[in-house]
């Protein structure tokens, strides 16, 4: 790195950062900016006047503290995996990207106290990778997992496949150091379970985006590893029937079923047709394929023979029509593939307007009904395909343009299928971004639906901790 | 109510909150008064311009809109059960207490998608009823639990007996409706799981102490109910062993252990002693006992055998040295009333130096024989009794002063015992309070152990919310 272009603006600032973080730890050439100021969608493009990767909590804080004596913003950049340019640099070319991956230490694993300590640039499969070998289970999991980092899945709050048993990002989070936008650095990672002194004030930097400082490092909980988990798939006939499947699955298992993942019929398809290495889980495609996990913690048990039974019962109370129930890892991995396939299963079939939105889930078939009218009202003729986390209510709703193959969506045609459908989301009581944040894509989005004194509380928090706001302008307030 | 008391500045402010909460809802009088300006343990007690009790949030919005124009003080309380006065007004007579007990409707259940919505008034218990009446498990449970309100719960992020599988209070909140110190409402409780649309602003008024705003109501996350619940008690020889022991017990069961409390000696003797009813639970006493509960879910499984089992295990590799599993509904609740009368037993003994402090679990045994030598040291010949929630390194850590029987202990003994057991918590990454809060107990002693930097964002974010502190002014901050 280090090669400087001549009469740049971000030489000047790339020579003085170079004297923090080392030659090695800063670079303006342009190939070198180039993965770092645009998303990995290639949706958002901007620039930078360069690029900093600190290598420790002290380097990070005195790039902080030396860019804000200079006013010059910054853009905390992790995995670079998010999906609303979150951390993408605007057009100004005046902000710095500032890159946590060297910042990719394990501090600490303690598998008797259940903790891990990470540096916020480790990469998430790394930190899972970590807990396993001590013999414990770091829950969070996501399609990213093997770029993302865990200090962008705590900035963003990330959700995945396990928020149904284990909750979001936030539910993980123990303690965090944190590079406020002064340069200072706010506590050290404490691992406690109980601890009421005072305002809680990591909460603040959990889910902010990188808005409000710099995620440094974290402790994070780790939990007892399943025993054995039963992974099958099953057939249902619509969405009611699907979410009365869960509550009868944990009518019987209780909370030890930990995820139930949701895939149309169109979904299916398309990974069926479209990419390779795929069986066929079912005889015919029904509307709707749940894969499902339940976990068994208990020495001496095994949970197989007890979610058979549930699944046929379930088949008898009209639930389900069919299902698979994994008998080795290798079928349990077909099964995992189909669903982590449908995203890029859907990028190859063609454009589609996205939606990350979260109902209560036994609000979710009228939600989708009505959701369906809504967009046939905006765009006849559009098709809708449905996945994601429907045991926790959250869906990836894509809404495919007719006849449009691969062209781009006309940016008037996408914002109004938006807001028709955040209409009908937020009069069902949810959320417009269940789990993949705002950034810059939808800020605006953001700002139609939040109530005025919310965006006023939101707009009062950024100023007290960034005033002059410097901490990666343009994203969330 | 409505009896004023001609002469009285609260006289005024009663007449014109009268209007807003109806001449039932507001008074002066003495009589009414003293329980509410007083902690039920008698440790603080202050003065009050007049208690005002408004039946909606609505009427409390009005009334802290009407107060906050005049510049005067509220303190808001719930079931008045903090043990660090956090609801007890100073002694000025300036502020109006503001109770809750009338907002207690408890909104909606809705056992299909696991989620409950109570007004902050609602008692505890009745929360925990209402999920029962449902067939789900509401897990917050705590001593006070038959008289605290559930905002109190929220607004001191409470623990309790359940933390070690549940999490603290903020884990259990979905969502919250909080009238600000202007008077405005802020959001109407959500129940969604995922929902990632800016900063969270709940979070900072959970464990806030209601320096922040007043909680009105609260979204809440409801579970399945264990099907059957294993009660055991386990005889340690020392520390290390019983955290030893936990941790065998989670290798056999993983996290379906949900309560793991610690028993000292003395602790056992006290209550054998001094309070009718109880049965020995072993031949002699040891010098831990163990309460543990061990929940399972699944349908066809019964976990009896299993624990059973697994506390053999523990008993052939030394972790203890006998068990009694309770056979019914009736032993365990033995079992569990030896725990639950430990405080009063202790209260009937005579004075003691109480701490509500925290540490990983792993360090306690470490942590509690820094701490007798530390005590040692400035209390010669005090004895030190140890009860609490050892599962989640919390621990209520009294020490006895040597002879002094129910004389109350002096205040700069009291202060030098404290900074002594606060500063070996503090040497060992613990909390100086784990579950009980601050509230005017420990507020010293809060801005004593935490540092520069968290000091002032903490009082940044008091006063971009309560500028003029007119919000339970001498709590936390």
């Amino acid at each position: 790195m280090n090669r400087h272009t001549p009469n740049d603006t971000g030489s000047e600032l790339a020579t003085s950062l170079a004297s923090i973080v080392g030659p090695a730890g800063v670079t303006t050439a342009p190939e070198d900016l180039e993965p770092h100021v645009q998303d990995w969608r290639g949706r958002f493009k901007g620039r930078a006047a360069c690029l900093v990767r600190p290598a420790s909590t002290a380097e990070v804080a005195a790039v902080i503290g030396h860019l804000a004596a200079r006013g010059v913003p910054v853009v905390p950049q992790g995995g670079n995996t998010s999906l609303c340019g979150g951390a993408t640099p605007d057009e100004s070319g005046q902000a710095v990207v500032l890159s946590l991956s060297r910042m990719n230490r394990i501090r600490s694993v303690d598998a008797f106290d259940n903790l891990i300590t990470v540096e916020s640039g480790c990469i998430l499969e790394r930190v899972q990778e970590a807990a396993q070998e001590v013999g414990r289970l770091f829950p969070l999991s996501l399609a990213a997992e093997g770029t993302c980092q865990i200090g962008g899945n705590i900035s963003t709050n990330a959700g995945g496949t396990a928020v149904l048993r284990y909750g979001m990002t936030r539910d993980l989070v123990l303690g965090l150091e944190v590079v406020l936008p002064s340069g200072e650095v706010l506590s050290g990672p404490r691992g406690l379970r109980k601890d009421n002194t005072g305002y809680d004030l990591k909460q603040l930097f959990i889910g902010a985006e990188g808005t409000l400082g710099v995620i440094t490092a974290a402790t994070l909980k780790l939990f007892p590893r399943p025993r054995e988990v039963i992974t099958a798939m099953a057939a249902v006939a619509d969405l009611a029937a699907a979410v009365k499947l869960l509550r009868h699955l944990q009518e019987d298992a209780g909370d030890n079923v930990i995820t139930f993942e949701l895939i149309s019929d169109v979904a299916l398809d398309l990974v069926l047709q479209l990419l390779p290495g795929h069986a066929p889980p079912f005889p015919r495609t029904p509307p709707f394929s749940v894969l499902l996990e339940v976990a068994s913690f208990w020495r001496g048990f095994s949970a197989a023979d007890a979610v058979q039974d549930s699944l046929a019962r379930a088949s008898e109370a009209g639930l389900c029509d069919d299902a698979v129930v994994a008998r080795d890892d290798a079928q349990a991995q077909a099964l995992w593939r189909i669903r982590e396939d449908v995203p890029e299963a859907e990028r190859r079939s063609g454009t589609a307007i996205k939606h990350d939105v979260s109902v209560r889930p036994g609000l979710i078939p009228t939600f989708v009904d009505a959701t369906r009218r809504a967009v046939e009202a905006v765009l006849p003729g559009a098709g809708i395909i449905l996945f994601g986390h429907l045991g926790d209510g959250s869906l990836h709703l894509n809404v495919v343009p007719p006849g449009l193959g691969k062209a781009r969506v006309a940016p008037e045609i996408h914002a109004r299928v938006w807001r028709a459908v955040h209409d009908v989301v937020t009069a069902h009581e949810g959320s417009i971004s269940a789990e993949h944040g705002i950034g810059q894509l939808k800020r605006d989005e953001l700002w139609h639906y939040r109530a005025a004194l919310d965006r006023r509380l939101m707009r009062a928090i950024k100023d007290s901790f960034d005033p002059r706001g410097l901490m990666n302008p343009g994203k969330v307030v």
